[in-house]
């Protein structure tokens, strides 16, 4: 993420939005396309037990989940390439197709919706991109009294941590249920802004820096690549935050006041994290500032060489033209002198003088525009 | 919707915005000039039926629906251009005058009224009129609890979509009630908005790359009317998703709990448009100061020219004047020596080491100028 | 209101506020210096019946009022320079003092207040001077059960429409009783607003043509007196809705639910006015932008035109002064030879090689130019 | 108030904020440096009584407050330079300390408090200074049913109005107990803010109308100067409307509902204060444009000038440096006839047809800049 | 604070916000790096008794709270440096592990939180690091009913001036019970922004001036600098006062209703310092405003002298030119006479002549620049 030498700016060119076409019956579950097959993960455990399993076909989970309903069962989803899965999914567990389409489609803001029995959880993760690019993965849970399902489209494993946690029986997550456990979940995402946040802060010194001392061609792309950088996080994050407080404002016996409290921890996160954007846009806005105001300082940095230059050279160059002048002073023609013409031209020492009028004009100009500060300044 | 070349302004002409005379009654039904003239189509159906019939006079409705009450009415009027024809609808379906009023005037914005025994909502649709302009046509709905009208003014098939899921009774459109059947009409208007913001999405991405590369003239033109159409964009949007919310709290019985929590996914549709309205209002924003600066830019490049000519051509136009000067080395009228004038004239190799002395001087300057950066940077 | 030519600016200078001395007594009434002396019409009017009487003195009306107490009786005021005649008026209405005050200090913005039976409701007329310039005019009412006494303070007939609406019968006027008229009166002061935007907008879009096209010495006049009339207009229409609004939700009997249906209406068009007020101040601020970026257009096209002119006649200007140097060829004095001191003057063809390199040089840097499109571009 | 000639600018220095040093004791009274000894007056009215007296110390005021209770009691301090006063008001009156100190600070915003038995409520006063600066001072007043406390830390007397209508029995100030005199106090302070907005405005309009005509170098000061005073004003008005909103919405049984139904004027007051403050705080923002596009205006006029200048001499200066060249046309020394180099100057009327030239060129060049309307414009 | 001669700017780089990793377990206790070892003094104090000890232990905490538990206790910890004596910490005073987290992340925004049997507070000390940059400490307290825990990780005596008021019994504070004295500590924190606002005051005086008279390369980082500050004070002031003002609406018995009297107070102080920042952050757009005219003018100012300078010479060069051409008077060579051929140069008073015109020229047009007023202002 360096500043000079190579631009920064990628665009974060927009994205399609919704991919049924418009009018289309809502509902319509498609997947969405270049989406990578599900893999299916049951994770069941409590304070004591843990185990894992990768499972095959979605109608080979229920029995595994009815063997121990004592168990907080975690159904981890990786994968949206496949239409028959999730209309298998939603039949099995009651839930509303809109809410299918919502984690097909890819592209929700976080939210959170009540439904009989259930929550619906949208979250956005941040990633990095091969190229160093951000990206922002849409996350889905659906939280039920006893279990969790959780879906993305990627294969990376955004929950190692929590995973770790649960594996190692550190802290009560073993013990708290299903809800903590989704309290987990979403505060590992809202979390994982904080890295994006300092590389950001960092950036923004970078630039801040390199505008100052000399900004090049790049300064400005990086600006406003920072700036996009920003009204996509804000939107977010500010998402983020709203669905907290919906989630700690309403009264759903799914969530539960151990989870809860510490849910409330996650939402002053997310308030920090807003704070932070919000500086970070009001610094980028003074960076453009600065870009704006250098601009015109390197404009006045060129004006103030040339009127150097021209001021000095201006005058002498008048003074050796008034030299060359054919003013006559002895006609041969007529003989007639004219001794008024151009004597200067006539003394043995009149062009030394000259000269020396000259010399003296250059360094009483260099000396007046040296008071002026027009030389000294970088 | 290309950038360069041709101008994409076309300028959004203020419309006319009430026909009625200040002062005059309210209620007033007038058709508005140049509209058209109403088409009658009536679609009846329910689950296991569905006729479509065009109806040449409004009498000749009235019987038709009666014919079985238990199906779900359409009637969709295209055409303004029939004052007595409005003042029948008022009459047949007990419609406030005031309401008849609005539909007319054509420039209502979203909102939604309730009335006795009906809702009265007000849509606008987006299209791209012949030019490749944005155009915004006036929806209006009357949800009655077993039946819909809804009226516009223009002979476009808005509802194509809606009319196709009827026909081909794909999802739950037939089996749902008129509340669901408005809610699908709602549906498809608000659908409509995401291809036009993914067009300026295209077009804000063409632009800044316009801009960074080789701004023209034209570029001032295209952010102007990009920045006018988020305006008319953001007010449609805005009042839209307004109304959508009065529609969800008000406890209306006109709206059935199902399309209710169909037409909350709506409602987060707009939320979407109005936040990506935001950022490319943003993003406009930033792409003015990328103008702005690519004009001093420009500026900058002209007196860095300027400059560089100048300061290398002043000095040696001093040079050659200097040498121009015609003082007396020998005086032919009186024999007198002076050596000390311009003894460099009398040198064999007096031309040649000015020369040299002016060649060492540009190079020199170049130097000075390619370190400084003012020759390297297109 | 032609844009160029002459200017557009009168600067609408800020008005004296109020009249009476800091400290003095509240409820202090004084007529305005340069008001009009009060006329007053009565029309009394049911469905069937309307009469029309001008009343020379106060303690006139109320006989004619008590006559017959079932029409519905509007007292039409104009003119406020009167003191007696308000207190009088005070009296005999048992109006609040603090309300006459103001009445007559004509800088009240659009508000109600409910008193004891009647509502006193102010609004703000738009109308154009004599010198095509905005003005805003206090109204006044005095609403109560079953007659309104409406104020202003100049001889223009505000209401003509609604008394030509009254004569003629038409619509349910006659017949809605005291608030309804309320309801016509203010109704046609909001109309009046429509055909002052539709006049702001087509001022606008000349003005943005003339920015494009040339902008000249009044533009920014006609900018900053758009912004002005914008401020202005926008205080007054964001009352005018918080009045209707007060109105609205206030439940007092004076206004009956039909003249509150039709209100809301009214209310509908504020809200109108507001958007599309916020729209042309959005506008109004692009194209100060456009101002400014074509201020630093045009310097940019003078320097390029200083810049072009400069290169191509600086280097020739150095080329003559070069051949105008005085080496000395062959001393005329020693009879030295020196061949290499200018050799170029004793060739034969030197001064047609002179101008053939100087042709050459100017092609060259004309093609330069024309490639960088400093020369194409208007 | 002068725009032009001298600066306006001041620039209302920071004051000191709050004198006692960082966690100091609260409620600790101390006199601010440089403030006056306290002055009483006793003024005690009824409907039909009126008298005044200077009271010397404090306990001499109880037994004449005592001597007739009917009466209402104003008590007006001006100085706040005696800290033992104070603890002795705080001691007779049953005054807390926190509202003593928030006294003597002096740097209290407008501000409510109701405490047991009286409430607490600061106001500030705008005032000219002697060198035509704004200066705000605080008053406070403690209002209990029967009395009223009014203090201020200067020797003018602020309430004169207030006094000599209670002198001259106008209106009902003398018939409607504490709490309406409380509101004619407030109100008093509240008017007094329209003649400094008076002035805000003509000071505005002459800076306009300089701007556009002749901005000089102190214009931006008087910019930022109005710029400031606007942002203190807004401040103190801001604060005094929402303390008259607290008023107004708290049900204390101190306020008369007379005195209440007043108060609300004085809040409507305020409203109007705060519209036009924010107009000019817009008004201001423009004057900053109009400022910064004449200083890029004055720019171009400088470069078209130089501009004119140069591209007119240069040619010109080319032209004479040509015939300056040196070529031989006869060499003297070989007798060598070079008909070709430069046969102009052995042309009897060459220098006569080089003037020619010129003087075309130039009467060219002046039409081509009367074209390009570099020469008309001021 | 001095603001010319070195750069202000010290940038207040961002900092690390949060310690622990994504997605490792809440409440997780580690101690941040760098931190000091924790001291805790317990000091005991009522009416009568104040005992001051250094403890070493925390068990021996205990005893000694538990000696006299009619005393209110307040322990004061310095330093965060100790994972496993704040684990003792929540054990032994039953403190959410939450909460520890919080204290030791160091990174927390003022808030409150009421948890069962005590109040959580955290605070951000404003104070000055070693080369005059401002730094934000963060302090945290535990408010029980009878005694205080407070804690930051510095050696400085934040409370010297609260330690001073219990040791000289001054005030209410030893008789006002554990609640009177965390109001105490609040307050100090909060009066210690007071000098901050002054000196930011002060410099931005200091940074005008200075931008009005001479702006110099540090202007720029200085403006910046001080919106930095703004941002980072800002947030922090207005957490402070979301602070306060949720402790003074939450009806927790903690707080007794003296405290919550004085702690109104402190609400106050808040509500003044962020209407100062706010102030501040406008008067720094200003100055920006006031720095990017003052770049803008000073180009103004060169490009006058440039154009002075070059419109007195060009002329000047171009006579002296026009009398060094060659155009032949008297053909040596044919003998012939060409009397038009610049007969100046023949003329005896010709070089006399030239001299007067170019002073004539001179005089001219120093005096046009001088009306002009490009010679006169600075």
């Amino acid at each position: 993420m360096s500043v000079t030498g190579k631009p920064f700016h990628k665009k974060l060119k927009f994205r399609k939005l919704k991919k049924a076409p418009p009018g289309s019956a809502p509902g319509l579950i498609t997947a969405p396309e270049g989406s990578l097959k599900p893999i299916v993960r049951l994770i069941a455990f409590n304070a004591d037990v843990l185990t894992q399993k990768d499972v095959d076909t979605l109608p080979g989970l229920i029995p595994l989940i009815a063997e121990d309903p004592s168990l907080v069962h975690w159904i981890d989803i990786r994968g949206l390439g496949d239409k028959q899965f999730y209309e298998e999914l939603a039949d099995l567990f009651a839930i509303h197709r809109l809410e299918i389409e919502d984690v097909l489609s890819g592209h929700q803001r976080p939210k959170v919706e009540e439904s009989e029995g259930y929550m619906f959880i949208t979250s956005r993760m941040l990633i990095y991109s091969q190229d160093d690019e951000i990206r922002d993965e849409q996350v889905t849970f659906f939280l039920f009294p006893d279990k969790i399902i959780s879906i993305h489209d990627c294969r990376d494993e955004f929950f190692q941590p929590v995973k770790d946690r649960l594996n190692q029986n550190r802290g009560i997550i073993r013990k708290s249920g299903a809800s903590y456990l989704g309290y987990a979940l979403i505060d590992s995402i809202v979390d994982n802004y904080f890295p994006f946040l300092e590389r950001l802060g960092t950036f923004l010194d970078d630039l801040e820096d390199n505008l100052l001392d000399a900004p090049d061609r790049y300064s400005l792309q990086n600006i406003q690549a920072s700036k996009r950088r920003l009204i996509l996080f804000r939107r977010i994050a500010w998402s983020e935050r709203e669905k907290l407080n919906d989630i700690l404002r309403t009264p759903s016996p799914i969530f539960s006041d151990v989870a809860r409290r510490y849910l409330r921890d996650t939402y002053d996160h997310t308030i920090q994290v807003m704070d932070i954007i919000d500086s970070y846009r009001e610094i980028t806005a003074s960076l453009m500032d600065i870009y704006l105001s250098s601009v015109s300082n390197r404009l006045n940095q060129v004006m103030k060489f040339l009127t150097v230059i021209s001021t000095i050279f201006i005058p002498l160059t008048f003074i050796v033209g008034l030299y060359g002048m054919n003013f006559v002073h002895f006609n041969a023609a007529t003989g007639e002198q004219m001794p008024l013409n151009m004597p200067e031209l006539y003394h043995p020492y009149g062009y030394a003088g000259v000269w020396g009028v000259m010399i003296v004009m250059v360094l009483m100009m260099i000396y007046y525009f040296y008071r002026k500060g027009w030389l000294g300044e970088k």
